[in-house]
Formats: C-alpha cells, sequence, structure tokens
C-alpha cells in the first residue's frame, strides 16, 4: 500500500458519519431537514495538475469544471462554490479571474465565497474549490452495481486525452480535442436525468478503465469492458483511428469527465430514450458480474490488461 | 489600494448571488428550503499562517478552530468539514491527522470529505478547510451595528498574542497563554446564543482594533474602544501588566478568535445574564456613532492610534 492510500485510511477512521460515506465517494451527502447537500472539494497543484504555461482561464475553467464534474455524477444541482485563491502574478491572476468569471457563467454557478492567501515567493500554487449541491433525488454511490446490471458511459471517451497528446507535439489533433481537454463540460444536465435510473454512478477522471474498475471494487462485483464499445468521436478517430492501441489509449487517458453508470437491462430503453432527448449519446460498454476485477474484451475477444489502467492516487 | 484588496475587488464582482454576501462577510449564507446553511472556507500556508516548526496536531487544531470560529460568528452549528490537504512528510502527516482527529472530537464536528493532493517536493503546503455550518435563526453579518448601539465583546483579548511572544523568546507568558495562541477554542455556544440578541457579530482574529474598524466600515458607522474596558485575563496582566502599552498590544495582536458584536444597549442586562449562564466573560468596550472610523479612549481619555490595528490583508 502507497503512502498516500495510507494517509487517506488514516483519514477515513476520522470520517466516521454517514455523510462521509466512507470518503470512498466522490461527495459528501449531508441531509438538512428533506433536502439533502452535495458537497465536494478538489484541489490543483501548479507543476502538478497543471502547468505553469496553461493558461489561466483554462486553469480556473477545470477546477471549477472538475469539482461540478463530481456534483454530476452525484445526480446534483449545483448551488454555489468557494474558492481558495493562492496569489502569484498579477497578469495571470487576472485572467484566471476572467476565466473564473466565464466558467460561472457557463454552468450558471455562483461564487459564495472562499479564501485568498499569498504563497511565499516562488512557491508552486494550490487553487481549491468547494462546490455545495442539492441532491435532486435519490444520490447514487459508486457502489451500488449489482451483478448482470449493464455498464454505460455518457459522451464520447479519449478526446481530452488526445487533446493533451497533441499539446505535447505527440499528434495532430483537431482543435475540438485540445477543447475539451483544457474546457471539459461536466454533465450536469445528464446527471440528474440519469440519476433515477442508475444503482452507480460516477465520472470518468481518470481514466474510464481505471474507473470502472473502482466502481466495481466499491460494488463489490467483476465489470467487464468491450473496447468495441468505447464511443469514440470523429475527430478522435481521425487524429489516432480505431484501432485497439487507439481505443485502449481513449480508455486510459483520464479527463474525460463524461459518466460512468451502472443500471439494470430494464433500464436500457430509457436510456436510450434519455440519449435522444438530451442529444448526448449514452452507450452501453460492458456489464458487471459475480466476482472481482476488471476483464477486457474488444469485440467479444478476450484482451489482455494493459499496464496502466489510469491515473493513480490514493 | 494594494493589489491584494485589487484582486477581491474584482472576485467582488463575480459574487453577484445574495448568499454571497458580497464577499464581505465572514461566511456565505445559502438558503436551502427553510433552512441555512452557513459555509465558509480558510487557508493556512507554510511559512506564511504557520511555521515548519510548529506542531502538526496544533496546525490541523488551528485550521479547524480559524473556520469553526468564523461559524460561531454567525451563530450557525457545525455540520461538517472538507479538508483539502498537501502531502508531505509522514511523520509530520501522521501528526497532522492524529491532531485533526483530536480537534474534530473536541468540537463533535464531522469530517465529511475533501482532497489529497502531492506537493512538488521542497514546496511549502497549502491547507484548506470548507466549514458547512446550519443557521440557527437569522445570521448577523458583520454589516449591521447602529448608531447609538454598544460593542462588546467575549472572553478575554491578548493571550494568544501573548502567547506567541513567548513562544519567539519575547517574554515569559504561561502555558495558559500559549495554549490560546495554538489551540484556540471557537465560541460556537455562545455564538448561537448572542445571535439573536445582536445587530452585527464577527470573530475577533486579525486584531479587536482594526476587526472592530471593519465592522463599523460594513455598517456605515463610526466606532469607538475604550482600553481600560478591554478584558484581559490574569495570566495576561501577570505577563505584560495592565499599562497602556499593554493594551494596545491585547487590542492589535489577533489570533483571539473571540466573537465581537454590537447590541442595542436594551439587549445588556439579556447579554449579561447569558454571560453568566455560559460562564463567559462577555465585554462591553465601546460603542458605535454616526459618522465613520475608530476612536480610542482609555479611561474616558482620548488615545492617539498606534500605527497598526492589526493584521491587513485584502
Amino acid at each position: 500500500m502507497s503512502y498516500e492510500s495510507d494517509f487517506l485510511q488514516s483519514l477515513r477512521r476520522l470520517a466516521t458519519d454517514p455523510a462521509a460515506r466512507g470518503l470512498t465517494d466522490d461527495a459528501a451527502v449531508l441531509g438538512l431537514g428533506e433536502r439533502s447537500l452535495v458537497l465536494t472539494k478538489d484541489l490543483l497543484v501548479e507543476g502538478v495538475h497543471y502547468l505553469p504555461g496553461d493558461p489561466p482561464a483554462d486553469v480556473a475553467w477545470k477546477l471549477l469544471a472538475v469539482n461540478l464534474s463530481d456534483l454530476a455524477a452525484k445526480g446534483a444541482r449545483p448551488c454555489g462554490v468557494l474558492l481558495g485563491y493562492s496569489l502569484g502574478e498579477e497578469a495571470w491572476d487576472r485572467a484566471f479571474v476572467e476565466g473564473l468569471g466565464g466558467a460561472l457563467q457557463a454552468f450558471g454557478v455562483a461564487l459564495l465565497g472562499g479564501d485568498t492567501v499569498k504563497a511565499p515567493p516562488g512557491a508552486p500554487r494550490t487553487f481549491s474549490l468547494t462546490a455545495i449541491g442539492e441532491a435532486t433525488g435519490a444520490v447514487p454511490s459508486r457502489g451500488g452495481a449489482g451483478a448482470g446490471e449493464q455498464l454505460w458511459v455518457s459522451g464520447t471517451i479519449g478526446d481530452a486525452g488526445a487533446g493533451l497528446r497533441s499539446l505535447r507535439g505527440g499528434i495532430d489533433a483537431a482543435q475540438s480535442l485540445i477543447e475539451r481537454y483544457r474546457n471539459p463540460r461536466p454533465r450536469l444536465g445528464a446527471g440528474e436525468a440519469l440519476a433515477p435510473l442508475v444503482t452507480a454512478m460516477m465520472d470518468v477522471s481518470d481514466g474510464l478503465l481505471i474507473d470502472a474498475a473502482r466502481m466495481a471494487e466499491a460494488s463489490g462485483v467483476a465489470v467487464r469492458i468491450d473496447l468495441g464499445d468505447v464511443p469514440l468521436s470523429g475527430a478522435f478517430l481521425e487524429a489516432l483511428g480505431s484501432g485497439r492501441d487507439a481505443r485502449l489509449f481513449a480508455s486510459t487517458a483520464g479527463d474525460d469527465y463524461e459518466l460512468l453508470f451502472a443500471a439494470p437491462a430494464e433500464a436500457g430503453a430509457e436510456i436510450l430514450r434519455l440519449s435522444e432527448r438530451l442529444g448526448l449519446p449514452l452507450s452501453r460498454i460492458g456489464g458487471f458480474a459475480a466476482g472481482a476485477g476488471l476483464r477486457l474484451t474488444d469485440g467479444g475477444d478476450e484482451v489482455s490488461m494493459p499496464e496502466r489502467l489510469g491515473w493513480e492516487h490514493g
């Protein structure tokens, strides 16, 4: 067990309130009278989660989007956010605030408060954001998937990964892919509409394979994904093709901020109707079975597991 | 205007939701059905808000206490907290978690969630905490004090400042003063009991004088404080005496985490009964008048203003 996961274990021992969901879910769910609040907090560290050269407006956008994506995965409607800001260079900070304003407006979310500090000169900066949402019904956890149920994902997978690879000079990719890396769009509407239909839901942030494995583990079941069913965009196919390597790349790249969810077979027709109504692909990519672990197939044929399933932490 | 306050202005322009209270209060107040949530977020930066050599358990305690103190000042009852943690050295981190556990238990507060990151090696760390509370009635702001009203403060002032001065080797002080610096106790019960009686309330974190000046400014009135009425503890008097310099030191040192509040004269008797019931000194230290700014007196005689009123930021 890594030091970081050891540390998380020690925090989990403190988080005995049921609202904390054992710190194993994407968000806390706090009952307040007849309402339920959904609370999440994510940090971005300079040099770790973004590069000093990244456009500040994109850093602001991402900080907001990754937190709202956690709310989306819980079917919650955002009420507002609190910002923890570390002051740096004036022009950078100004561009950050401008980007934050645009992102708040794009998602219709209110800035409610926070704190601003001066980091010691030259120190990498840490930004934090707390997003507060209100549950729109029962709040799906990661851990509710059952054997025999199906695994679904929203949108297309791998676009942000291809965008990042292009930014790093690895490939030529359409601007739309770079856009998906820089300005992810949390699936708030879809999350709210899906919440009543699913047995488990989370967002894909670290990679489709690793996140699906986490859902299976939290649910105490095994999961199978068919690479051939992983939804790829036209721009992705143009940049990287549809071969197995491209599909494995898409399924492990992360930063998708799509919704990954489990549902019984009976819910399939309803999910497809919803997909049409939302104008958002919702694709069945696998299923759950008794047991444990992740299996990969491609058009039904068994595929050996790649060395890396996504971004590991915790 | 400093760069930092200029930056805060630009954030305020984004915070148009009434729940944000214009980012000028200690906390956001978010209505949810018939309930109101009180939300606050404070950061601690290594080398800025605490020293690398400070005991990690005290850093944890302080991170929790300063946030809960903001809830106390709004009369809110804490529901739980989210932690933003930056991993460092193993033994330090372990001691931090242990201290956090003790502090959570001492205040009866639940850890609900958060995020853990690895900072780049050698980088100073930033910790953030979001505290979520529920309003127990109307939520006093900083800005409600009226001309003719009286200014009160809870507990004793200057103890933490004397404790810090002693830690820095400046003076000899009782362990109880060091304790007040290291392990401040937010006035949660008193805040809840006072909220219905006050017209404005905030906590004293940056210094009695500067915080009183801020309350007056937010309220659009002038404030006068009589140094002779500032409550000092026996241990403080023993360490620093009761002279004007000692009183000025106490009133500008900060880190008190006491409650500063305004109330009409008619509420005085009720406040004193409450003081008795709580076993906590509640002292009248001055009053508000039409106009603007801060005036100091000592036993009624006008005193010239010290150069520094407390910790300035924003």
